[in-house]
Formats: structure tokens, sequence, C-alpha cells
């Protein structure tokens, strides 16, 4: 990874391992993945030593590679080329949901193949509410399947060029309003530094980023913004409008830590404490 | 002007134009500015009709041509190119503000050459809260004349780009730090739909923007937005952390309503209590 801030190699990366991590600031959580035999054990040591995510879902493949993504930030650090991408053990057959998860009742699918995201939710039993995200190469290549995931779905987290990109709309805001009707509950629109839309009961919120001149790494933080969202619906056990606007903002502080460090870096160090103070700060700096 | 929804030729538009009807919802306003008599009575009439603008800081100069901007937006309305400018007037000698206007206590400096602003900013006696407004063209060319004006005002607002371009900063809340200790009071960084970034007192406000579908020309939304800011601080009397707050939001609104026709159309048709009920609905969708 490289960024205006410096460059790092073979840093913890990856959707899921962002999103474990902030959404066990708020809830216990339970990882289902998978990564070929060349990762190194240490380096998923944080995330074993982190008590409250349950890393018995995580599927070690045998002859597999790990996905590798080696991505650039320009000065504008909501600007990032892929330099490189490896699917490896992702372009084979997915992780399978271990039967003591398949109760889980907060369900988030990480950004996948859509078909590998429907695969995982058949196996569920009776979840309260399922979240996806997805990316570019999904809308562009399998835009069938896709919608008819998005149709399964309570809600769906993506950023702004994707919501656009899906629906042909320029405006952000008709993108969003038109994905709703697929969806049961909540669309979520992320715009990076520019905060996030949220569409749910016919209405649209507006929360700005949390502002900061502080960023050493961006990498992770819409997933990390997604783990806090769903670790806290989880935790207050209810999706009403006023909890998914303190999701949404729980996620905008939780992302605003985590760019501050390299990989998970500053997670380590941080607890629900210090998120919820600078929940408060947030909170000041948006009322007028 | 040109934009993905349309096509309008010889409208009416100029910063002062678009910040004096905003401004006027919240308070009197006196305009101060200079036409060139190729400028049509009846382009004017509804400022004249406007009883809370005064117009006779309004010189029509003989001989002299009005200054005439041809611009395109681009289907992201954030992004739009200058087709062509003609200075006209403006390349001459600048308006002057008349004796029973030099009194004014709130005083917005609308983007026009920084040398300008500064033999403004001389003819009055002494204001309360002096703000002004500038562009990327003074930023490149003008730097010095630009910096000396700044260090005389309370407040500057200007947008992203034009911040990053002033310090050299990438990161738009560095800018926005650094820039704050030219100024006395504060600065305001416009983000377009992305909201706005108010620095006061050593802190950082963000705002989104009101969230909408609904943008037919977006041309002098943020010459609105600094109008109805400027008028609801004169109105109010008061120039502290929690009425620049709402005077931003109050910009906020207001531009969102501009925007939703071509050039001055849709003021022409509000009142404070629209501007009210929206704030209202504002406040609502950015609570958490």
């Amino acid at each position: 990874m490289e960024s205006p801030f410096g460059r790092v190699e073979n840093t913890l990366g990856g959707s899921t391992i962002y999103f474990a991590y902030a959404a066990s600031f708020f809830s216990p959580v339970r990882l289902v993945g998978v990564v070929g035999e060349d990762c190194p054990p240490d380096f998923l040591a944080p995330m074993h030593a982190n008590k409250r995510i349950d890393m018995s879902g995580l599927e070690v493949r045998k002859g597999s590679k790990t996905f590798r993504w080696h991505g650039k930030y320009q000065e504008d650090v909501n600007l990032r080329d892929t330099v490189s991408v490896e699917l490896n053990v992702l372009a084979e057959r997915g992780p399978t949901i271990p039967e003591p998860f398949r109760d889980s009742q907060y369900v988030f699918l990480a950004n996948t193949h859509p078909a590998l995201q429907l695969e995982l939710l058949g196996q569920l039993k009776a979840p309260k509410l399922v979240v996806a995200d997805t990316m570019d190469l999904w809308i562009r290549h399998e835009r069938g399947t896709l919608m008819e995931l998005i149709k399964r779905l309570d809600g769906l987290v993506l950023n702004d060029s994707e919501a656009k990109m899906l629906t042909g709309e320029a405006n952000v805001v008709a993108a969003g309003l038109e994905l709703m009707v697929n969806v049961r509950n909540f669309i979520v629109i992320k715009k990076g530094e520019h905060g996030a839309l949220l569409f749910t009961g016919k209405r649209v919120y507006a929360l700005p980023s949390y502002p900061t001149f502080c960023v050493v790494d961006p990498t992770g933080a819409g997933d990390s913004f997604a783990g806090a969202m769903m670790g806290y619906l989880a935790a207050e056990d209810k999706v009403d409008s006023h909890t998914l606007r303190r999701a949404l903002a729980y996620g905008t502080v939780t992302a605003s830590v985590g760019i501050e460090g390299f990989s998970l870096e500053k997670f380590y160090n941080t607890s629900r404490p210090e998120i919820d103070k600078r929940m408060g700060e947030f909170e000041e700096l948006v009322r007028f």
C-alpha cells in the first residue's frame, strides 16, 4: 500500500479484517472467510488476540494462495488506483459458514462475488438483518446476480461512484432513492471524506465525515465504517431510523480513528470509551 | 449557461445578484456594483422589484460592456468549465460605495480583483464584520494582494479547491486551519454538493449539503450560500460560533432552493417562512 504519507508491504488487510475489528468495539463478531496457506500465522495474530472476534469461521486452505491487493492513493486520498489484484483463493470455492454461526442475527456480506454472497446468505437460518457491500467489478460484470442479491437484502452499503454506476444516475440522491425500492430497509452511500447518506423509510439523511487532517492510510475506512455500523446495530438490536443514524455516526468516528495509522495499528490501542469520546465531539461539531 | 438539464442564454447572473437576493430573505441589503450600458433595464427589474435590496449603489456605466460568463456544467455538477469570460467593465475602474452606504456593519466583498476588494474595504467607516470571497484566478496571479486582503478580514469564504491551491495543502482541513491564522474570526470552505466546513475559534465544524436530486442549475449556489449566511448574521447581529453554524445551515438550505431553477427564478416565489421550513427539515435530517 502506498499513500502520500508512506508505503507499507504485506500489511494485514482485507474488507473482513477491518470490518470485524471495527465491529468488535460494539459487539462480539463471528468472522467467516478463507485465506491461503501462504498467510503467515503471525499475520492474523492480532485478530486471534481480539477476544471479541470468533475466528473459527476462518478457513486456511491448503495449496491455495491468499488474495492480494496492491493499491496506491493519490494526493487526493479519495482517489486510489489498484496497481494489482490477485484473486487467488477467492477465485476458487468460497468459505462455508460453520454450523454454530448459522443462527447469526446481524449479518454483513462483505464485498465479494455476488454469487458467493448469495450462497452464504442461503446458509443462514433466520437472520434479523442482512446487509451487503459490493464494488465496481461486480456492477460491471455480474449485474444480474448482484440485483438478485440486492432484492434479498435488508440493507446495502456502497460508495457514491458505485451507486451512480449501478443506477446510471448522475445525482447521488436520485441513485440512492432508486436503489431503495429494491431493499427491505436501507441504503447507505459512502462518500469517503465527504461523509455518507442514509436512505430509509422514504427519507434521506446526510452526515459529514469527521473533519481531520490526520490521514495516514485510508485503506479499509469504508470497511471500518460498515463494521462499526453493524456492530452498533447488533449491540442495540434495533434498526429504526434513529438507531441507523447513530450507527452511521459511529461508523464515521470509528473509521476516522482507523485512518490515523497504517493497517489496523490504531485500532489495537483503541477501546469503546475512546470511540464514544470522539462520538461526543462529532455530535458537537455537526450541531447547529 | 449549459447544464445537463438545459441551456439558457443571457440570464441574470453574477455573484452579487445571487448573493443580494439570498441575503434579502434575512435582512435589508445594500448592493454596490457596476454594469455596462448594454445591460437591458428589464434584466435588473427583479432586483429593483425586491424592496429589501437597495440598488442605489449600482452604477450603470456609459460606454462600457457588462461582465459576461459562459459556463458549462459537466454531468457531475460539481465540475464546471468556463467556456468564455469577458471582464469588460470589471477590467476598468471599480464601483464606489455611495456615502449613505459607508456605515454598513455587515460587509461582503464578493469575488473580484483583490486590489478592488481592498479599495472598497478602505471606503467603509467602521464595519463590524468584513467577509470576502475569491477565486482561482486571483490565487494564481495576485497572491500577494490577496494575502494582504485576507489579513484584514474577519472571515473568508472559498471553495475546497481554492483553499488547497492557496495553501498548497492536499487535505482540506489542514488548509482551513492554515488559513485561520490570517483572519480575525472564521474560514468557510464550501464543498458544493458535499457541504461546507467552518473553522472558528480553533475548532472545525462540518455540515453536509441538503440532499436533493432536484438540481436544475447550480450556478450561483456558492453566492446564494454566502448571501444567506451574511444576511442571517446581520439579522442576528452576532458572530459567535453557534450563530455562525446556524448561518452556514441557512446558507445551505437557501442555496438548495436556488438551484432548483435557472438563474433566480426559484427565489422569486420563495420567502423566509419557506426557507425556515426547509431549515427545520435540514435540522431533522442531520440529527443523530
